[in-house]
Order: C-alpha cells, then sequence, then structure tokens
C-alpha cells in the first residue's frame, strides 16, 4: 500500500530577483518591481511530500520526526530569516525565483530521503503563488 | 526541470442548477435546493496550474504578471458579479455544475497558454466542495 | 467568569445591491458591479459569539449544539441557496448589503438567546470583506 | 470530460500509537509521545476525490450530496467523538497510525463508489501533517 | 500608544465531558457524545493576546520569543499528546469543557505575564467552535 | 446601529530590527536573527476595520472600494515589494518591529477615514504573530 505523508513548514526571507549581467532597464522589464534592489521579502511555506509503501510493523511510511528534523536542518537553518541573494551559496549565481528554490529544495531533500521513496516539494510564496516540483 | 506554477483567484456569481428541457419537479428531484428559481450564489475560488520547463534565462516556469492577466481577462471580467445561467454566454444551454464550469473555465484558458504547457484548473465552489479538470 | 462562546456557520445566497427608488444609472454610480439586475452571490461565512458566566454545573456557557440548532433555524433555513431580495421577507424593502445582513440576524439570534447574554455577529461577505454587530 | 470532484469532512477521535506485542520501551522509542497510555487526539480533516466522466444529463460526476452521506455513513457515524483504539473494530489489532487510517476509510469508501470511478483520500492529522493513498 | 500582540499556538489532546457525580445517564443526556466513556480528542489551537504599552527603546511590547517559551512551558508541555481527564491535575475535578480550559489556560498564563499588561485567550476546540476569555 | 466593516489587504517586504545607536553584539541579543544585516522579510497580512453608523441611505458604514482605494494608497503603493528600512522614509529613525508598524499604518490611514468612525488596524507578521492597534 503506498501513501504520500506531507509535512508543512515554513521559513522567512528576503529576496530580489534580477541577473548579474543584464541592465537595471531588463531587469526592471522582466522582474518589475521584484527588482528593487533593496530586496523585499516573503512568509514561503512549504510542503514536503513523500511517496512510498508503508512499513507493516509501525504503520509509518516514514517518522514524520524525522521529516521535520531533515526539514530543519536543509530548509529551516539555512533559509530561514536569511536573505536569499546575500546569505544562501545556492543563489550566489541563480535567480531566487520561486521555480528556482523549489528546485534548488529539492535536491537538499531528496539527498536524505530513502531511495526508494518518491519526493514531491510545494512552495508558496505568497498564499496565491505556489509552485510544485517533483524531480523530473 | 519541470515545475508545476499555481495562481489563486476568485469571482463571486449568481447561479442556478436545472433543465430547460425538464419539468420543475425532475430538476427539483434532482438538484434540490440548487434549483432556486430566483437563484441563489458563491465565492468561487479557482487554482489555475500550468506545467512546464523553467527558461534558464529568467528563471521563469511563466510570468506569474501575465497569468494574473489571463485569468482576469478570461474569467474574472466575464464571471465576477455576473449570473451565470442569465450573463455568461456559455451556460445559456449549459447547466452551470461545478463541473461544468471548470471545463469552460479551462477551455478558455487554455487558448491562452503556450501549447507546450499543461493546464490544470481547481474550482472551489465553497470551501468544501471542489472540481479539477486538465482537459483529458 | 465570563466567557465568550462562537460558533462558525455558512449559507449561499443571491443578492443585488440596489434602492427601487433610485434610477439604474444613480444605482450603478452608487453600487457598481453589486447593482447587476440578474444578481450575483457569495458564500456568506457567519461566526456567533455568545458572552456570559459559565455554569459551574456543566462547564458551558450554553450547549453548542444548542446554538447550532438557533442558527440552523434562524439564519440556514431562511437563507441558505436562497435569493436575498426576492426569497427573504426582511430584504424586500431593505438593501441586502453586509451591514444591513448582519443587523438583520443579529436581530433574529437575539431573540433566542438568553437575555443575560451578550451577542455579537460577524459575517464575512468575501474572504476578505466582513461586518460585524454587537447591537449598540 | 474526466473531472475529480473533492469534498472536505471532518471527525474528532482519540487514538494512542503502539503495538501491543511491544514492550513500553520500544513503543516509547518508536511512537514517543503518540504512546501516552491515557490517549490524546485530533481533529481529523478528510478530503474525499472522486474521479471520472461527468454526466452529460445532469452536468454532474456524482450527486456531492451522495458523496455527504456515503462520507457521514461510512466515517463520521464510525468514527467521529470515538476512541480509535478502543472503539473502531478495524483498530483492534491495527496501529492507528494516519497512514492506516487513510487506507481504512479508503477501503470502507471504495465499496459505496461506482467501480468505474476512482477514488484517492486525504487525511489531515494536524494542519501541518497530512497522507494520501489513492488504492495503488 | 498601546497594541496587542498575539501568538498562535497548538496542542493535541484526548478528553470527555461528564461529571463524575451524576449518572451515565444525566451525561449522556447533557453531554451527548462528548461522554464517550474511552475519550475522543482535538487539535486545540490557542490565541494568546497581550496588550500593554510599546517598549519605545525596542518597538516591542514584549519579546515574542518570551511568548512562545511561555505558551510552550505552561500549556504545550502540560497539554500537548495528553489525556485532559487523566494527565492533567487542574482537570482532575473540572469537566474539561472549552470555558474550563480557556480559564485554566489563563490562569496559567497570567502569572507568567508582567501585571500592567492585559492578557486574553481565544481557544479552538474544532475550526468552527472556540471560547475567549480575559479575566473578567 | 453601528457596525464595523474590515478589509483584508497585504504586502510584500524586507526588514531588519535593530537599532544603529547600539552594538552589534546588544542587537543581536535584543533582536536574535532578526538583526540579519542583510534583511528578511515576510508577506504582511492586513486587517483595516471601520466602526460607524450604517448610512441608511445606502445601507453602507463605508464603500468598500474607497476603504480598497485608501489602503492602496496609503499601505500597498508605499510598503509592497519594498525594503522597510531603507524605502520607507517612516522607517529612518524606527525600528520596524510589527508593533511600530501597525502604529505607522494606523496613523497613515485614520487621515482618510471620516473623523467620526473609529479605526482599527491588525497586521499579520507572519500566519501565528499578529499585533491590533486602535489608536489608544
Amino acid at each position: 500500500m503506498k501513501v504520500t505523508v506531507s509535512r508543512k513548514a515554513h521559513f522567512n526571507a528576503a529576496h530580489r530577483l534580477y541577473r548579474k549581467d543584464w541592465s537595471m532597464e531588463k531587469n526592471d522589464q522582466v522582474f518589475g518591481k521584484c527588482n528593487n534592489p533593496n530586496f523585499h521579502g516573503h512568509n514561503y511555506e512549504l510542503i514536503v511530500s513523500v511517496t512510498g509503501q508503508i512499513n507493516p510493523e509501525t504503520g509509518y511510511l516514514i517518522d514524520i520526526k524525522d521529516l521535520v528534523d531533515i526539514i530543519y536542518e536543509e530548509v529551516e537553518l539555512k533559509f530561514d530569516h536569511k536573505n536569499l541573494n546575500l546569505d544562501v551559496p545556492e543563489f550566489q549565481e541563480l535567480n531566487p525565483t520561486a521555480e528556482n528554490i523549489v528546485v534548488v529544495i529539492w535536491n537538499k531533500i531528496r539527498k536524505k530521503i530513502p531511495s526508494e521513496m518518491d519526493l514531491e516539494i510545494t512552495l508558496y510564496e505568497t498564499p496565491r503563488n505556489f509552485v510544485t516540483y517533483k524531480g523530473e
């Protein structure tokens, strides 16, 4: 019996959308007010979903406490109360759009999840804008 | 890297569930209080989800402002503060059930989304009743 | 010990904002798209809050089942899946703005709540617009 | 045209996570504070999603009132205000983890849904922990 | 300038509503299915609101981390994953209705909040039933 | 009949909590990770509540469109996608804690609301932390 177990988490961060190799005009044209050089920020909400077989001995797919710890170490500790552009190495050269952030988070958590389980991540940048990645 | 970008929107509308070619009795039997001839209404919530490859140049799948504009022109402008049965041409002969509304909205938005991207729409008729269509 | 016990409920209804004694132009000017002659509608959410002393024998202020029944009889049965302008006697001559609806509901529920308790009603017309009345 | 119709429901219940054939120490080690011998509890939220073809005559996939009745009879009547371990036969020998509960609910509802329709159930144990099962 | 700072928290617990000095029949009549001798349970959500003057030096009324710690020590540590009737001394002789629980929590937190600040607590037993107490 | 009309709005912003006249050590001690020199950010949610007499002619306390415009001009236009410390004049010398932000917003909106109406503002910094100010 294959189930999906999901855990919600969150982190607060500042970011700016722009490319260093583009002019301010081009960045403004493409990224609009998200290109504020002084940054803006979000309460990011995260849903981490793991899919696999239920362990018949425990009735668990995965111990939710282990999932909470993985999210804390890989995401909250690194991203919470940070400036994504300046404080997080993965975004030194990568534009921190919601699309790119969700892929980075997926790669970080993927390493910690047993390989026989599938992983899907949804990232809410605002309550009305969100992005999902499943490693495909 | 294939991601899904989702945007929530909403519109308020009146509707009535019934078939013109059925008797009032049969309509009452099938559609119950939704067949009130004076109409009732809902705050419809909409989630529009687009799936495709991230553009490596911008880090976007699709500019969310473009998605907001498409939803405004195709859905909010046509459906918001309207009577679906009387004011919206698509429901002149089509019963505005949540199932039929979500298919109509999908067809309207599908024309505006690049053909290489997939589209899925979820429509909440109430916070507890919702319908999803992905064009299959 | 004085506590406030609150219960959430909801109803779906159609309405139109206008005055019969005003021209269409004036109604449009004041009520905008809410003046659609074919009506529009909402999922109204309701919070009914009763304040008074805890009964030391039961530990209840009021049996929540009684409150549920009062809301059902006074509000849901009369307003749910209705056209407020056409089906609800209170709005035959009263414009069904959120402000007027919440006062009408307060008056209907007030009669059923013990007189030593205070009553406050909040009505959500949409998730972002709501109105509160406490009988003052 | 294949759509998915979803309905949210809820029930409140007590439970304890443990195996009778394990020592208290081993149960504590695996299930932590969820192994409280005096039980703890949750407001379980349930999303029941049915997928199939829209009936062109009614515009319905399934009458939502029928779905409400099925959920009431199979889930709410049996689980609401119960102790899952002591009051619900399915969990006499089965550990009531969210994973096992969602499978039990799926099996109970599956019998009542037309065989040509697909069924997926999501169970929220808390607003931040949830599990999905689709019978695979 | 007097502001109110609020913090949401939560705990999961089992309980049973009944009086030891009443017969099973009388308890059933008054407390209905909440009188299940095997208990049921809830995800209780808590809003702790503190009112007072902003400290002009820090711009804080109270450090939210201090409020988080107080809620953890006084409420979460004592109530989370517990059986309120059996595990929590305050309810040995007091019926754990939402009304009584909110008063107990208010008294526990009141001792830790500076006396010049006001305190109000709201306790959600379910998303639709909640109780507020402000010490009056 | 005195009612309260409320409108929800939101803005996304970066900020840093610190005092220029304190050492980095003291700022770290008091403001912790909120003192990140590179800033962090939030999706701020705002509830603007206006209290007064219903206008018997229109059934409105205040036209919600006017309230939407006031919030747009006074708050969204000035704060959305900004760095509160660097881009917003009011916080050049004032620490942008939630407490100080809500007072600043109250003062800006107060000027635009008719003087016979009361005003209360609630600002959510995160879904679990929020602050209310009513000008007292």
